[in-house]
């Protein structure tokens, strides 16, 4: 997949050659000299990457990618750090400033490409939940900087030699709960049940990690999850391999403390943005459907439910039911308690709703102190069944108003069965005259709808 | 990136020749010998992809695809079939039956794994938005079949050779508008203005058109446009190279009218299919910030926009002003007019309030008869200003209830400007007592709040 690189050096012969490079791989490149264009740039252009020089006079890589990591406009986009130096400190410096990778110049072509290809296959998934960043309903919630890794996370080890194991495992971060595995079986086990981040050894005999890694990637339950593979140093060609199978990022043996803690935390980063996105988003769904005062289905969810449940039965399936239930005297409890003590009631109203309903059923709040009950299944005779026991629920103990009051509440309800070829809004009327009518007849009382021929 | 592949075959030894090519490229493989139990097996084993040969006895491949396609729980696993079969009938015949392609064997293994890729690639971005379709708030309006191509589409037809463009866009589906650009900048720039599919001739001369796919991919405004590339029989490193770039499909010249329109139907379809992922994903969120009656935002999105405006007050930036607006008597107007009449006045009052606020204020319909209004930027001056401006209009002329009647409505407002350091709680708490003045004070009044430190 093609994507647009922004390419950061200070040397116009080096960003020349990496132009080059990623050209003839039909990648759109843009370029910066120093750190303060480099950050303008990623702000404007957007790129989906950036390849970002260390030793930069004016302001340094480091502190570039610090402010890339950031600023929210450019906080998604992955840095690799490219450089001629080549200490343990200096890795560790590039992948706590925020970097993805650190790339030692010269760069090789083939660990270069895969490196790339990894982190676009990644951002591009990302990039679906993020562009609904943008919009209005997240844009609040997901404004908040990520953070440091400071809650519990869970690590599963995988490697065939159980001393090379343990050594990684005691180079975890203090937060990360490690488990070592040392088959490949009870492995992926463990990566299913519950972890954060997997480590696995692609270099114990006998053991083929990348095949286990494939399967890791193969599996929709732990397709998301982070792995770090152990590969030896030189053995590109598993680099590469383990990159394209999905792998997010490589650590060399001997596996150094600190670059495997600065590795380990910027996946489980990496994680915690992405699940907050996902968690966010589908909360988000949920608020949709959902009143926000009861917890209940709303009314707009609960309609389309009942046209579907009506369209199944119309095609000859199962019966379905209907219930409108209106709170007796409700604007009394309003005027008596106040507004909160009549939030109180709807609330309580909603919890014995759920607590009497079957698992199958659908309760919404339609309105006001109006709730709708869809049964699917269910024809007249279960309907009014569960309506009496319903009415009888509410009727039998007084309502907790929180402020050491209670009221006496009552309900009265109208039920009905669809009839063959009817529609939503017949039934919903036929139910609506029914309570009517328990209304009229004296209030905590439950009528059966009159069949829609009558 | 691995992923786990379905083969059907009657044939076993075809079953582990494919097998052992998948695996060998670390594909996770599972089979079945006839289309029945290829059913079964994707519907249970929720494939990635699924290669499916067409001359199976029982059910063949055709009529396997068909179902797969029709049935929910399959019809988004992309189907590759493959087939000794090279007829121009038989590969209509596959696409038409809803296929992604159509491999002829003895299959070329470069071809098959850039396509594998490819394929498997639209599909992780999908599976973002579709996990989400099983949710409860997707579910009930996703769940409708795709239908047929059936609306208009605008279609570009990119390429140097004036003659072959205008054969291909002879060969488009009728519904299909076409648009013929013979250079590459007119061609991008016309894939930007709203196309929904785009053609691009890999074979024209002097025109590099892998560089043209490069660029429509790298760029985010038409990253999501499905491209089918046309390219010469044989030349296989030009599709494999397309296919990596983010190319939808292939066809080969000299370009088949029938299977123009089959290949271009299929991405129409998917486009259409990701579309209303997206479209539906968008609306529900937009959902969860809405009053559905008046269609203001609701109060879980005022008050963590409140919060927002304050934080950033507090921090040195413009000013925030809040307005607490209550319509006066609502429960009379309710009680002479009836719910509906309530309804009416309630969406009015909205629609005044839009149209009398800046386009940067934020009105929200905090509960009942009660809006919420936030001015980022506004001084207590300036608040109290539109406060007035907004009494006076609602004042102006009555409300119409959509019976030919109509209701005479005033409205009670107290305004406050957020003070150095004070939470969004203390701002409200000022804004209600305005408002509980300005009722005090005879109704359809402004007050301003007295400072917090008063």
């Amino acid at each position: 997949m093609s994507a647009r690189i922004l390419v950061v050096d200070d040397q116009p012969a080096n960003v020349r050659l990496l132009e080059a490079k990623l050209q003839a791989e039909y990648f759109d490149v843009c370029t910066a000299v120093d750190g303060f264009a480099a950050i303008e740039a990623a702000k404007l252009e957007q790129p989906d990457l950036i390849l970002l020089d260390v030793m930069m006079p004016g302001m340094d890589g480091y502190e570039t990618c610090r402010l890339l990591k950031d600023e929210p406009r450019t906080r998604h986009i992955p840095v690799v750090m490219v450089t001629a130096l080549d200490q343990r400190e200096d890795r560790i410096r590039g992948l706590e400033s925020g970097a993805d990778d650190f790339l030692t110049k010269p760069i090789d072509d083939v660990t270069l490409f895969a490196r790339v290809r990894s982190l676009l296959r990644l951002k591009t998934v990302l990039d679906e939940l993020r562009h609904r960043e943008s919009s209005d309903a997240l844009s609040y919630v997901m404004s908040e900087p990520i953070g440091d890794l400071d809650s519990v996370a869970r690590a599963v080890v995988i490697s065939g030699d159980p001393r090379a194991a343990t050594r990684y495992a005691a180079a975890m971060p203090a937060q990360v709960r490690t488990q070592v595995e040392t088959d490949p079986v009870t492995g992926l086990e463990a990566a299913r049940s519950n972890a954060d981040l997997l480590i696995v050894d692609l270099t114990s005999p006998g053991f083929d990690g990348l095949r286990l890694c494939a399967r890791i990637r193969a599996d929709a339950a732990t397709r998301q999850l982070p792995i770090l593979a152990v590969i030896n140093p030189g053995d590109t060609p598993s680099a590469v391999r383990a990159l394209d199978l999905g792998v997010n990022d490589i650590i060399h043996r001997p596996v150094d403390a600190g670059e495997m803690m600065a590795r380990v935390s910027t996946q489980l980063r990496r994680k915690r943005y992405a699940d907050r996105l996902r968690t966010q988003l589908d909360e988000s769904l949920e608020m949709a459907i959902t009143d926000p005062l009861t917890g209940l289905h709303n009314r707009r969810y609960i309609a389309s439910r009942l046209h579907q449940a009506m369209e199944s039965s119309n095609n000859g399936g199962a019966p379905v039911s209907l219930l409108i239930a209106d709170i007796d005297h409700f604007k009394s409890i309003n005027d008596r308690y106040g507004h909160e003590g009549g939030d109180y009631v709807l609330r309580g109203f909603a919890e014995r709703v759920q607590r009497d309903l079957r698992a199958l059923d659908l309760a919404a709040r339609y309105g006001g102190e109006e709730f709708v009950i869809v049964m699917p299944g269910a024809g007249l005779a279960e309907a009014r069944g569960a309506s009496e026991r319903l009415r009888a629920s509410i009727a039998s103990e007084p309502f907790d108003l929180g402020d050491g009051r209670s009221a006496c509440v009552t309900v009265s309800i109208g039920c009905a069965q669809a009839e063959d070829g009817e529609s939503a809004e017949s039934l919903l009327r036929r139910a609506d005259e029914a309570l009517y009518l328990a209304k009229d007849e004296g209030r905590n009382r439950v009528e059966a709808a009159h069949s829609a021929a009558a």
